[in-house]
């Protein structure tokens, strides 16, 4: 058994920091290249030791995904940070005690949330206003001007509000084709938010627009207007990215280490310990008959993983088994007890699933999740 | 604001104790009629507390899906519990300590991990051969007579390994068309493992063959020679097993109450405050052009929910967020800061994410999961 082999009992997953740390040092100088702030979304990681990487880098600002996970990281020394999705007033009492210790930012995109905030709000948030750029998830579509308008208006007359620029999040280059395709919502994407940010110069004062999406931020150069980046699956990368081309093979700083339980000859098919309470149950299409390819192979080496393994992929996941469909090849390198290495399709989700890395290099490290 | 909703600030999993307890006493009575122990599988709810409540109906003995989880429940008085899932080796430290305390029953398919068993245990447990009864997820064909006489012949030389019998799992009955398509499975798996324990019933002294699956469980009445059912999701149900036809919509025992955080009155959607995070990303084709539904609405009422409602569903989840499609109707009845009911399309998946119910009395109860 090699170094790493020997500490693994059941799935678990692999964290390679030199990888990260390069993701990282990668998207901190797109973003200097692009005159942009980096704000990174912690969402994807989860865990006060991996954000001591990037504040070891220099960063000092931060978005999360829930007001939960802006209070873990404001525990953890985190003084700037943007919970970027529409505010849940039923949090005001969190919202009020973290407002009153660190710089917090909202995001609304309602005269309802505007007016809640202005009769509770006990200290001062900054505030984004939510545009749909495309993805049609939530936000106001940037030409509804008068809709913009009416919020700004109503937020002048409050005290606590400080009414920052707009946010937005191209989630639907997630779904895109190709690269090209990445490239032309992009270019929509700045002209649109520039558009808007003309608009609303003179109304807000230091107006920002703050725009992050992993496959926008890793593929294109050109981010003119742009005053903040905002990506998070960056720091890991998945197999999804590597197909969208936003990352490298390489670059894919998370693998789950899974043992071999079963195997059956007559499929061609190993079973492991890995299921959908470890990765979730994201696929990908892996070809045009819509073939759901739910992680890629690596083999576990004594400080990391190889290459991705030709001739098999994860294909389907219950509840705790997963199935490996491979050649003949492959099928006979792996014995009951071996483990096997899957490259996640969306490391988000599996490391919300997994609440605990051993690093490479044989650390473990918690998140926000973690038991302890 | 009524009882429950007051309790509520962020997506909270509702738990229904009284629809629990009847579920529980409906799946007891159906054992008892085919003469059969009820073996339930605890990986629905993964807690101590519920598992309590079948305890106090006189349930002894449970089946779990991973170490950990067998772990957990031995160190809550669980003193008979079988691993459902191809035994993981290398686990073999945490095997021992429990077969030192337990009686432990493991599943094995494989001359390998016989032969390791073999050489490492310390303590005897029960050995169960998985069967595939066409699932062809793991598992012995019924037909491969040849291979069970291999395995069953290796045990008898070993003094740890105590063969019991038989272990099976339809999961196939989870993609069935219809109940017809559930029952005719059914009778194939009832035929097959019938003709198995007839060939070994000399060779195993009380040999005994275990089924579970929700959907055969909850809908046939008929189990000839089956001398254990092994279920766990009937215990909540959730929207996946309404459509299979296993359960009625009433005893559906758990929802997610999420805050509504936007509202897009262009397009009919609410968005809450409730994802990939909370529900995992498991949906259903709502009809046959594919449309995806990720759960179904109700009303959180003063103790519980209502029946589902009409004209909306959840239509999309990521991360955090939740797109609720809906009619003019239901679109006008929820404001900002309202909840939302949604019941899960498998509640196996969104309890493990979760961690932590509330009680429609109002009561917390933590799971194996939960921080503390």
């Amino acid at each position: 058994m090699n170094k790493l082999d020997s500490k693994i009992i059941r799935p678990t997953l692999l964290l390679d920091k030199q990888k990260c740390m390069t993701n990282i040092e990668a998207m901190m100088a797109r973003a200097q290249r692009a005159n942009a702030r980096l704000r990174p979304h912690f969402k994807t990681h989860q865990s006060a030791e991996v954000g001591n990487w990037f504040k070891e880098k220099g960063v000092e600002n931060i978005a999360v995904s829930s007001m939960d996970m802006a209070e873990y990281f404001a525990n953890h020394g985190w003084k700037d940070i943007t919970v970027a999705i529409p505010v849940n007033v039923r949090e005001i009492d969190l919202i009020n005690d973290l407002a009153s210790k660190i710089q917090l930012n909202l995001v609304v995109e309602s005269r309802e949330a505007i007016l809640f905030l202005e009769s509770e709000l006990k200290h001062p948030v900054g505030i984004f206003i939510k545009v749909d750029t495309g993805y049609h998830r939530c936000g106001l579509p940037s030409e509804a001007i008068g809709s913009f308008r009416i919020l700004i208006d109503l937020m002048k007359e409050t005290e606590m509000m400080n009414c920052r620029g707009f946010l937005a999040h191209s989630g639907h280059n997630y779904n895109a084709k190709d690269q090209n395709d990445i490239h032309k919502n992009h270019s929509k994407t700045l002209l649109d938010l520039n558009e808007l940010k003309d608009v609303f110069r003179k109304e807000i004062p230091n107006i920002e627009v703050s725009l992050g999406d992993t496959p926008a931020c890793s593929i294109s150069e050109e981010f003119y207007g742009i005053d903040e980046l905002r990506p998070g699956n960056f720091v890991f990368y998945d197999i999804m990215q590597y197909v969208l081309g936003s990352c490298e093979e390489n670059e894919i700083a998370v693998a789950m280490a899974c043992p071999v339980i079963a195997r059956n000859i007559d499929r061609n098919e190993l079973v492991i310990h890995g299921g959908g309470v470890h990765f979730s149950k994201e696929f990908i299409e892996a070809d045009d008959e819509g073939t759901k390819l739910f992680g890629s192979l690596v083999r576990i080496t004594e400080n990391g993983w190889s290459e991705i393994l030709g001739g098999g992929f994860l294909a389907s996941i219950s509840q705790e088994h997963g199935i490996i469909r491979c050649s003949d090849d492959l099928f006979d390198q792996f014995t009951i007890g071996d483990l096997i290495g899957i490259l996640p399709v969306h490391s988000c989700m599996t490391v919300n699933l997994m609440k605990d890395y051993l690093t490479t290099e044989g650390n473990w490290i918690t998140t926000m999740n973690s038991k302890q």
